[in-house]
């Protein structure tokens, strides 16, 4: 089960003086919908409301996109495609493409418009049979929708205008160009719930099919999730949502300015990617905001690590560790021992990377950086379920505190006005 | 050729009032090896004098390698992969492992100390033929020597003692463990020159001998290189070495405290990460330094977007853009356009995405981030050669500017002495 631990806070903010007030009221108005952005919480029953109504079509779905398929192509960007992705590599693999597997290679499309990019998935795609699942809420963003161009003619070349429908699967809210085309071509439709945006959509249509798709146990993880809202819904300083939430926003009104994500396994890093965009996303606006970054270790102890012990004081981190790792190898013995490292032969190296950890909390403590630990049982389907959910109801609640609204994203649209004029003019 | 353009600045720290004097001094401190650090800068005549002492054996080397395996393990911790892995991803590919092509499939290791990412590893070589370049310029890194000793173990387990020999490639130091071990047991070895420190070393061994087993033209990427290096040791604000390092520590004296390097091409990923290494290694230390982040476009657009657009005003953004896509795609049409997309229809992909990037600049510009551009040619060794020498002038002149040491790592020193510590206790 998740747990939070403060204990490496406390020489910056005693844990004993954290003020639970504020965060009290920002829960509150959070669970009885009177807060900013409202109409965007229906992620807190998300998972119940999935095994309910969807569930069973999500594992048809990624049936049929499994036994038609070698590769299954994800279009989408952002919210769209970050949940899925980071459970892909964080369950199954960092390499899921790379490894032996009875389920489809997943490339992910859509996130931008190289042509570097995408004419490469259309070459590693090659000749083998192929499914495409579109994820839009709206339907309307450029990215997703130019590449969904490319596909769809990709595939009503290769199998046909009928055969293309059947393996185009399409994730999309109640209304836009995406639902009007899927329902007048009749694709599979997988609804996206009006009440939930892009970020918080991890544990419904765009999160889960491709999971399923790549072999993952989508129910398992659905009733995780379950559990963890109940959880995470508590009302008491002894929620570790309330604990993370209050930590990080008092050391943020000490000018604590931006806060580093750190794990020491490598397959976390689209956990990262998914975490930077809800926190970015949701507090970066008004002019406030804690900053998000993520490092994976030990690599980037020989990056940022001298930044981080030496450099401004201006961070919070945060560890995320699981106490069981799911492989684990025995260090070999070496005759002559001329690396002088045989004092650790036969040890677990799953050991030597959890000492590690330990000693880089504890330097990084001594260094003048606040310290938050959250820890999960093993990278699987449980894990994942409470960590995205724990994240999510965090960061409403810590949103709330800050006083500004996590449901929008109003600095997205700037961009996008200068773009559609500076398109329209292209001759 | 690579060019900087400040007009993005403008509005923030006007180009004419830019103060170049200090700049002056940092240049001429590192010219003349007078500046702290001063006996780490042989980074500055690196490519000649590896083009006159290493090219040949680094050829030789690549050939022996890739001629023998159908895969290379590179073992290595921070600028001791990041090079190479950032050329590799720019100028091949993102998916460089997964592409058709006549040269090993390379994997990094030694830069973490996950059982799970070694394991996959071990499962992704197989049964197939292998080689090993460790390098580690001390040869004492943990976690480097860590995995030499389970692929070295490997290794003498499927070809024997005398048989691993030949496939063992060692890139290290004058002095050390490893040297000592290469030497005694005959392995090749690639000398990393003692005045080059870890993250300065992209265009020597390091950095090279990979590229080259992944069909990298390196001497093309010297002589590039090696030009650079001349263009950017002019003594003049015309540099743009002088004008990226006066804008940046400008800004940082204005209180921007952070600096992201965007670029639209996601294969452009590890390049980010070798950035970040090199100006966070550099310059953070005595409580100084501005952070680098990196951002990929257009995914992060839907993720930190927000928080560029509207957080806090503390940032600067730097776009690394390339003039030439060395791929492109005609947009299809649609019949019916239902996407409303059919204004593009027939457009280059490439041009869209070159729109993008302009209407993404002049909002972040409008919306308080003083932006700077570095643009190159195309993604190749030219551009790769160019930007690592810019990078690395800019980041010896912009420490100095800071007065800063940027050739050491103080803080790296903390978490290895708790580490040894915790690990001797291990029983």
């Amino acid at each position: 089960m998740l747990q939070v631990n403060l204990s490496g806070i406390q020489d910056f903010a005693p844990v004993e003086t954290l003020d639970y007030y504020p965060t009290s009221l920002a829960h509150r108005a959070l669970a009885e919908h009177t807060g900013e952005g409202k109409e965007f919480t229906g992620w807190l029953n998300l998972p119940e409301r999935i095994i309910q109504t969807q569930l069973k079509q999500l594992l048809a779905g990624a049936d049929k996109i499994r036994n038609q398929s070698e590769v299954l192509v994800v279009i989408g960007i952002g919210g769209s495609y970050l949940g899925a992705r980071a459970g892909i590599e964080m369950i199954r693999s960092a390499n899921y493409n790379q490894i032996k597997k009875d389920t489809p290679d997943i490339y992910f499309a859509g996130k931008s418009m190289s042509p570097i990019e995408l004419a490469e998935i259309i070459e590693l795609i090659g000749d083998r049979d192929f499914s495409v699942n579109v994820v839009s809420k709206s339907g309307g963003t450029l990215e997703p929708s130019l590449a969904f161009r490319f596909f769809k003619a990709m595939l009503e070349k290769k199998y046909g205008a009928q055969g293309a429908k059947k393996r185009i699967f399409v994730t999309t809210g109640s209304a836009g160009a995406l639902r009007h085309i899927a329902e007048s071509d009749g694709y599979d439709i997988f609804d996206l719930p009006d009440d939930v945006g892009g970020r918080y959509s991890a544990l419904s249509a765009p999160g889960l099919l491709p999971q399923a798709c790549a072999g993952i146990d989508i129910e398992k993880l659905l009733n995780a999730a379950s559990s963890a809202m109940q959880q995470f819904s508590r009302q008491s300083p002894l929620n570790p949502v309330w604990q993370y939430a209050t930590a990080r926003q008092q050391l943020y009104r000490q000018g604590r300015s931006m806060e580093i994500l750190s794990c020491f396994e490598p397959s976390f890093h689209y956990m990262g990617e998914w975490w930077k965009q809800l926190f970015g996303e949701s507090e970066g606006k008004n002019g406030v905001g804690i900053f998000p970054a993520s490092l994976l270790y030990s690599t980037d102890l020989h990056s940022l690590g001298q930044y981080l012990q030496d450099g401004p004081r201006s961070m919070i981190e945060t560890f995320v560790e699981f106490r069981e790792s799911r492989e684990d190898l025995r260090i070999p013995f070496e005759i002559g021992d001329r690396d002088s490292l045989n004092y650790l032969a036969g040890k677990s190296l799953a050991t030597v990377n959890k000492t590690v950890e330990k000693a880089v909390k504890s330097a990084h403590i001594s260094g003048g950086v606040p310290v938050i630990s959250i820890s999960c049982d093993t990278m699987d389907e449980t894990s994942y379920a409470e960590l995205v959910c724990f994240f999510e109801m965090s960061c409403a609640i810590s949103g709330y505190i800050l006083g500004i609204n996590p449901f929008d994203q109003p600095g997205v649209e700037a961009y996008k006005a200068n773009m559609k004029q500076l398109l329209k003019s292209l001759d």
